[in-house]
């Protein structure tokens, strides 16, 4: 039983409005193999928010008087905080340099995910871009699924695997294993992605070991009660 | 490039006093591989564990005064919180149902990381028994490295990949990335082992795309002053 993560090398640089299933499909056919049932593709999260368009120049931004305040106490670009505060619920901590946001899709992360490295930009200063997440995951992997054939991001798998009621080794009842599959499979692909130079923002999955079905982000999102940041 | 995650299955019941390194390299045969330079073996913690003689009987366990106050406030068994104390350094949060520690060996987790699923025991009350995290993890994959000539556990990998001042894509200076490397290689592990009746407490990798080096569990633990748990 083995699970098989494979880069698919040669992704071109994406734009806002570029399909992207078929860039996808022309690389795998490059690395050899194809789609099969029960194959995952996943997705850097860079490559989806290209293609949506959600680059945004910062000079384009006015910051509020909150935005101001959040740059203040946390020493970041005030620009930048306005974007964050657009794209979140309520901010949970600030400190200097560390932003922590409930974001507008129910996750708990840093700087409301809006990132300005690997993004370009069409002026003489990129470091003036930044990149927000997309604006509607499920969505996306849904229509690239309609495509495609199969499941891509986090439609058609697993977000959470419940456990809870099946028997361990011992023939006990496990008590509280939730499995968080689809952030497992996400740490797998991001260690075969790199972070840096390499540029392989889509790995191909065989043999993912639980069965397929629809999923969703939202089952990742833990509820308010168990959230020990509040 | 391709990252194989490998089940070595047929690993038997792990007793107290076991060496683990020849059932390893039997496992590896069995699965007909080997372990190249560069291979990684992941260990569930639960057979380290059982290997160490980390078995406790809740019988055996004197629950102190501030161990009932934690039983009280947790709805948890005094006897079990008796021993998450034993294990911890500092209570950070209560709730019932819930109790947040720092470990001993310096990462926060609940219930100081004690299970009490797939622990067997000579009793016929099972459910009895717990299982501690093993009482040095860092030493017991040094040791188990030197028998088996590679990498087990956190011995020779890295705990972090320091992608700073590393340039991206365009040219950037990655300026906070840090990659969680082992983290990353445990999740992706950890979804081929399951968790529940199958019972494949090892993993054979091949394709870890990170030079190995020495490394230790406390590369991954955050410095107190970066918890935003405290």
């Amino acid at each position: 039983m083995s699970l098989v993560l494979t880069a698919l090398a040669g992704i071109p640089l994406i734009h806002a409005g570029d399909d992207l299933a078929p860039i996808l499909l022309a690389s795998l056919q490059r690395a050899g193999t194809s789609l099969l049932d029960g194959d995952v593709l996943v997705l850097a999260q860079k490559i989806v928010s290209k293609a949506e368009g959600r680059m945004v120049r910062l000079d384009s931004v006015l910051p509020s008087a909150q935005a101001q305040a959040l740059a203040e106490a946390s020493d970041k670009d005030a620009r930048f905080c306005e974007l964050v505060l657009r794209e979140s619920r309520e901010v949970l901590r600030v400190r200097p340099g560390t932003i922590i946001v409930e974001h507008r899709l129910g996750f708990v992360c840093a700087n409301a995910g809006i990132d300005h490295s690997n993004v370009d930009g069409p002026g003489t200063d990129p470091e003036q871009y930044v990149l927000l997440l997309p604006e509607d995951p499920d969505a996306t992997a849904a229509r690239l699924r309609g495509v495609t054939g199969t499941s891509i991001g986090l439609s058609g798998l697993p977000g959470l695997v419940d456990m809870r009621g099946q028997p361990d080794l011992f023939g006990f009842r496990l008590r509280v294993t939730t499995i968080a599959a689809a952030d497992e499979l996400a740490a797998a692909a991001s260690l075969v992605m790199g972070q840096a130079a390499e540029g392989t923002p889509a790995i191909h999955v065989r043999g993912f070991p639980y069965p397929l079905r629809e999923g969703s982000l939202h089952e990742l999102i833990r509820p308010h009660e168990e959230d020990l940041f509040r």
